[in-house]
């Protein structure tokens, strides 16, 4: 088994998630044999720095000893039950700590797998809340340059043209706000209030991913947006929902990125982190009076009634609670805060280089956006390539590069992914297109 | 640590699915403690026999040790990695394997978490299928009582008013087509055709549940239904989707319930029982033509950029590649339809029953539907308690009571599975509500 008898053998079989699969007639698709720590290695005995965490998963490392333990134990005793009518440990102890770690307003907890399905359930349970008090308010508010995930719910509340419109026939009309990311955020915070009144009354909920819109070329914004931001929903009476399933779990400097503007949201949406990058998990917190407001008699209709068959899934949380064990055990923010501060200080200078246009940082995610190339020349392509075969796993969107690796990135590690990046940013050969 | 003290705990914080919270004030939420083979356990030493495999996923009981065996392998080597521009052994192998065991047509995979998430691929696939030729079409037909999940595309596509009307200002409008297991199949049939002929050019998919409608009450029809649409999908020039979530992996006597009609969907969607009962994972196969229709230069636009972080979770391929082996090893199928066919004669004669309108049974899915009661009387809430002190874990959906039992089950247990219920059956008290 080598790399291209295994990548031969895919190709025959699987369409891979967000990829023109023409694409592997030229790129090879590498077959990982193995992840350990910060490393994945392929079949033919390369290594890779993963400094994408996987797809922004991944927090303590492939194959971690740890979470490898408690997996062992709770296999052993359950591995899942129906979470109707019955309940386990694993998510009793996973809810608690979630509700106790999350903003103080925050007390109910509803499960799922996967943050799509995460946004549905906000989505959905803002919508009923209203209905269940007689309002239709059919509409959702979210920002420009905004992604929230893949399902049609999901789809229609972001703002990715190339993942969305074509779809454009079978979404629910949502209304878009100008982003904090991309103006003056006093501009953002001015077009919201005018959305919000232009739409009185049929508006349930805001969207928004704190502090920097991942998918949405890492393009990032200041707390005080969101401050500001929920004293805006509060006075046009709509829910803020706060996407954090990339941006939570310590990626950008703090637990959670709604703790740094102060406040807290009506719906919190988790995933991808919470379970250390190992398997699906996703969760929705909100708050009691949300809860509330479908606690009744059965009879009376006005139950939520979502669910997937794997919902609170016993294996998912009891990794979850292994990965907080980590958090609480190896004072996992205060020790990110000096690499936080090493990739600042290494990336910053690159804001000089004639190719870059701004290097912006929030936390443990630090995006090196480029200028001077064509779109059609995608760059970013180019450079994971070429980084690849220098053993660091990099996945620019369009021509914004970016590092958002795993948090137990040394700093040797650290430097070495930084200097791939930028001797490449000074290859000339890269922007004249040599690596087709 | 008890029942009651987790009890209470549990609903401090979490919100279950598919549950009124209120109902818990009477109904006891129950902490399951272990589950091992057939049987789940709580923690006050009582043991339940799972009737209803833990809501359909679970095929070889609870903390099975060859799975947990290969659980424990795979995560010492990777325990997942992105599956864009990577790939595994775990994954190659499970596709393979699916490809093969799937009819002829089917020859392409796609990976997610959830069986909705799997729903949402089929619909964004076949629609974007015209797309890419340059046609718009919007609707997709499916049939009365059906439920296809619970994100907004896989809700919009059911007909379950309970789950789906309370948002009917934001789901997407699609038609309903008189189900062959409601009315006579002839009739049917040509309700689809007329269907069909008044949107024409306007489908772009027929979405089914093969053979039983499962969470519509467990409604049944026959292979030839599936037979004849797939000739009239094909004459309308639509795809036909085939919602394997439940009924796939040996639930309806053959591994595939299209199986039993001879034909192939252009897409079969698969997830529940695909990892045994032990986390989330779905996928979505399809055929070369379908496949085609998206490959092409990246420029040109015509991509399909679905996609959830943990995709192609390594984990969960090598937990369903374990649940494959099993199916090989021991044969199931073939040991399936002895269980099948003393389940059938033990619950035949119930028919005959006062309170029972109709028993019916597809492989090991058998449903008793009751007569008499009023809806409000939640008389299914009755049997659950009931059947559940003498260890008889049973959920029915309003007044249909029916059993899905992990293929483990012995003929003991099954015997004792029927005989708590004929018990409950013929018992007065019940109809009575005298159990509130």
């Amino acid at each position: 088994m080598n790399n291209k008898t295994l990548m031969e053998e895919d190709l025959t079989y699987i369409f891979h998630p967000c990829t023109q699969m023409k694409d592997h007639e030229k790129i090879p698709l590498i077959p990982i044999k193995k992840g350990k720590g910060a490393y994945i290695y392929d079949f033919d005995g390369n290594k890779y720095l993963d400094c994408i965490s996987s797809w922004w998963v991944n927090l303590f490392g492939h194959s971690n000893d740890y979470i490898n333990s408690k997996i062992k134990e709770q296999i052993e005793v359950l591995e899942h039950v129906i979470f109707a009518g019955f309940t386990h440990k694993p998510a009793i102890d996973l809810a608690k700590r979630l509700v106790h770690i999350t903003p103080e307003p925050l007390k109910k907890i509803f499960f799922a797998d996967n943050g799509s399905s995460a946004i549905e359930i906000a989505l959905k349970m803002s919508f009923q809340y209203f209905k269940n008090k007689n309002e239709s308010r059919p509409l959702f508010v979210s920002l420009e340059n905004s992604y929230h995930g893949e399902t049609m719910g999901a789809l229609a509340v972001g703002d990715s043209g190339l993942y969305k419109d074509v779809y454009s026939d079978i979404l629910l009309k949502t209304v878009q706000a100008k982003s904090p990311s991309l103006r003056d955020e006093d501009e953002a915070l001015e077009d919201m209030k005018k959305v919000l009144k232009k739409y009185d009354g049929k508006v349930s909920a805001v969207v928004i991913e704190p502090l920097v819109q991942c998918a949405g070329s890492m393009k990032m914004y200041n707390p005080s947006y969101i401050t500001k931001l929920r004293t805006i929903c509060d006075n046009a009476g709509v829910f803020l929902i706060a996407d954090e399933i990339a941006v939570g779990f310590g990626r950008t400097g703090s637990m959670f990125a709604c703790e740094q503007a102060g406040i807290s949201p009506d719906f919190l949406c988790l995933s991808k982190g919470i379970t250390g990058g190992y398997m699906p998990l996703s969760c929705v917190l909100f708050t009691n009076n949300i809860y509330d407001a479908f606690y009744c008699d059965y009879n009376e209709g006005k139950s939520f009634l979502d669910s997937h068959s794997y919902t609170g899934n016993t294996l998912a949380c009891a990794v979850a609670n292994a990965v907080l064990d980590i958090f609480e055990n190896d004072n996992v923010i205060e020790k990110n805060a000096e690499k936080i501060k090493l990739i600042s200080e290494l990336t910053k200078p690159l804001a000089n280089l004639n190719n870059v246009k701004e290097v912006r940082q929030r936390g443990m995610i630090c995006a090196i956006e480029l200028q001077g190339y064509d779109a059609k020349q995608r760059i970013g392509l180019k450079f994971f390539q070429e980084a690849l075969k220098e053993g660091i796993y990099i996945r620019p969107l369009g021509n914004v590069i970016y590092f958002m690796p795993p948090y137990i990135i040394t700093n040797e590690e650290i430097k070495k992914m930084v200097s791939v990046v930028e001797r490449l940013l000074l290859c000339n050969n890269l922007s004249k297109g040599v690596l087709r």
